[in-house]
C-alpha cells in the first residue's frame, strides 16, 4: 500500500472508475456534482461489509467488491430506482498487498461497466482492524413511483424473481459437498458470490407493483418484515416457491432442507405485491425474455405469515432468518 | 449491544435521526427516497474514520459523532452546496457500551439540529475491529454553480476564512499543557473536537468565489493541492494568516511553531480565490456580522507555493501536511 500512497492508489485503481462520469471531478475535488433529471426523487442506500463477518479474507477480491455493488443495486432494485452513481469507502488494513487492492478493483471496474455505475468518489483510510468497506449507491426513480415494502395490501399476490435458495447453499457448496456435481457447485457458488440486481424487473414493472422488496435475510425473515410493516399476513405455498436445478438437487439428495432455503440468506431476489390483474403484464415480461417471476402466494387481512405445504399443512421453521448481532 | 439488537438500536437511537426527512422512511425500507429540487445538481463526499487512526477510543463519544457530521459539511461548504441529508454507516465493535452509543447518537442528533441534516439512513454492522464510522453527505448546489478547487487564476486573491492553526495546536491542548491558561486549552481542544463547517460564507459567496476547498491536511498541503490542480502559484504573506488569541498566545510563549499553524491539519476552515473585485462584496459580508474572511495572498502565474515572512523572505516548512499512509 504505502508503495502507492493514498493519492496514487486513488489516481491509479479508483479514478477510472470514475472516468466517465464528470461530476465526479476526477476524484479531486472536495465532493463530486452529478447532474440530476428533473422529475425525479434520489434513492439512495448505504451498505458495509467487514472481512471475517461479510466475507472472508481468502475469497476471491474481485467477486467481495462485485457482491458490494450488487447487494446495493439490488437496494435500488427494491424501490424500482435506477442507478446513478456509488460512493465507496475502503479501509484497507495496513498489510494488505497490492495484488489484493488491484484485484478488488478489477472487480469493481467490470461492474461499474456491467451496470454503467461509475464510482464517483469516496474515501481511502488505513485500519489496524480487518478490511471493511461502505458503499452508498444513488438511484433515482420518477418522482412518485418509488415502490416501498410498506404498501402491501391484504389480496395482492405474493410473487419472487428467479430462484430462491442458491445464495445460501452456495454459501456450503463453495466450500464442501464433493458429492455434489461441479456444474451445481458453481452455479451455488457463483449464486452466492455475485448475486445478481434484478434491476430491469423492477424497472419495468414499477408502475405495477403495490410493494417490494429484496431478499437478503431469507424469504421467511424478510416477508414477515414487509407484512409487519404493510399492516398485512401471507400466505406461501411452498410447492410455489422456485427452485433452481442446482438446489432442486441438492434438496433430493439430502444435502439441503426446506428450512435452509427458506430461512437463508444472499438470495437477493426480490419479493413483490402486485394486484391479481397485473398478472398479464407479469406473463408479457416473461414471455419477452425477463427474468422470471413465479406467484407463491398472498397476502391477507390476519396479519400472519403462514407457510403451506402440501395443499393445507402448516409449516414452521425453527429460525426465521439471519440474525446480524 | 445484544440488549437491544440491530433493529431495536435503529428504533431507538437512529430513527429520531431522521424523525423530520419523511423520505427516510422511518429507516424501515430497502432505501430513502428523498425530494430533489429542480434546477440543483447533486454534491456528494463521504469521510471515513477509525478508532485509533482518526480518533481515540477514549475520546468523548458525542465529540467524535460531530467532528464526523462536520468535516462531511466542510466538504459540501467547500464545494459552496446547501447540505440535504447524510448517510450513516456505523460498525460497532462486539464489546461496546449501549452508553457509548448513546452518547455518540447524542451528538449525531445535536448535528441534526443544529444544520437542519437528518441522517436519513445507513447500515449498521458489528466489528472484530475498532469502531468505523463512514458518512455520506450529500447536498445540492443550484445548476453550474459548484466552486471547484481547480478554477483560481492566476490574480485571483487567496483568502481564508476563520483562524487557522487551532485545531492542529488543540489535539495536543486537549491532553498536555498545564501552563497553558485553561480558558485558551478548552477554546483549542473544542476548535479540534467540534470543527465549525463554514456553509453560511460558501453559499452567501459562491458566485463571487472563482475557486474553494477546506483546510484538512493543513494550509501549505492543501493550498499546493489547489495549485496544481488550477495550474497556478500562490504566495502567501505569513504576517497576514489569521490567528486566534489561543493560538497567538501558543505561539508567543514558545509552545507553539509557525511550523505547526500551517501544515498542522484539522483547520476545516476555507481556502478560497476570488478576484480581487471581490473586495466589497467580503467587506459587507464581514460588517453583516459573518465569519471573517482574512486575504492572506495571492495567485501567481509561476508555479509555486511561496511563503513569505517579513516582507521579503521566503519561509520553507521542513514537512508539508498530514499524511495518510
Amino acid at each position: 500500500m504505502t508503495a502507492r500512497g493514498e493519492f496514487g492508489l486513488i489516481a491509479d485503481l479508483f479514478a477510472p472508475l470514475a472516468a466517465r462520469e464528470p461530476g465526479a471531478l476526477e476524484l479531486a475535488d472536495d465532493a463530486a456534482v452529478l447532474d440530476f433529471p428533473a422529475g425525479r426523487q434520489l434513492v439512495t442506500t448505504v451498505d458495509a461489509i467487514v472481512a471475517g463477518v461479510h466475507f472472508w479474507p481468502e475469497d476471491p477480491p474481485g467477486t467481495i467488491a462485485r457482491k458490494l455493488m450488487r447487494v446495493n443495486l439490488s437496494d435500488l432494485a427494491a424501490m424500482g430506482a435506477d442507478p446513478r452513481a456509488g460512493f465507496l469507502t475502503c479501509a484497507f488494513p495496513k498489510g494488505i498487498e497490492d495484488a489484493w487492492i488491484e484485484a478488488f478493483a478489477a472487480g469493481l471496474a467490470a461492474d461499474v461497466e456491467a451496470f454503467s455505475f461509475p464510482i464517483a468518489g469516496g474515501d481511502t483510510v488505513s485500519t489496524p482492524g480487518p478490511a471493511t468497506f461502505t458503499l452508498t449507491a444513488l438511484g433515482t426513480v420518477p418522482n412518485g413511483q418509488a415502490v416501498l415494502r410498506s404498501t402491501a395490501r391484504a389480496g395482492d399476490l405474493l410473487a419472487v424473481t428467479g430462484t430462491i435458495g442458491d445464495g445460501a447453499l452456495g454459501l456450503m457448496a463453495a466450500k464442501e459437498w464433493p458429492e455434489c456435481p461441479p456444474s451445481f457447485r458453481a452455479f451455488l457458488a457463483d449464486r452466492y458470490r455475485v448475486p445478481q440486481p434484478r434491476l430491469e424487473i423492477s424497472a419495468a414493472l414499477r408502475g405495477i407493483l403495490t410493494a417490494c422488496m429484496d431478499v437478503s435475510d431469507g424469504v421467511v425473515q424478510d416477508l414477515t418484515h414487509m407484512c409487519r410493516t404493510s399492516g398485512v399476513g401471507a400466505t406461501v405455498e411452498l410447492e410455489h416457491i422456485p427452485l433452481s436445478e442446482a438446489t432442486r438437487w441438492c434438496l433430493d439428495h439430502g444435502l439441503a432442507t426446506l428450512e435452509q432455503i427458506m430461512t437463508g440468506g444472499d438470495d437477493y431476489e426480490l419479493l413483490m405485491a402486485l394486484p391479481p390483474d397485473a398478472l398479464p403484464a407479469i406473463e408479457a415480461w416473461r414471455q419477452a425474455g425477463g427474468t422470471p417471476v413465479t406467484v407463491i402466494g398472498r397476502f391477507t387481512d390476519d396479519p400472519a405469515v403462514r407457510l403451506i405445504r402440501g395443499g393445507s399443512q402448516l409449516w414452521v421453521p425453527q429460525r426465521t432468518g439471519f440474525t446480524h448481532f
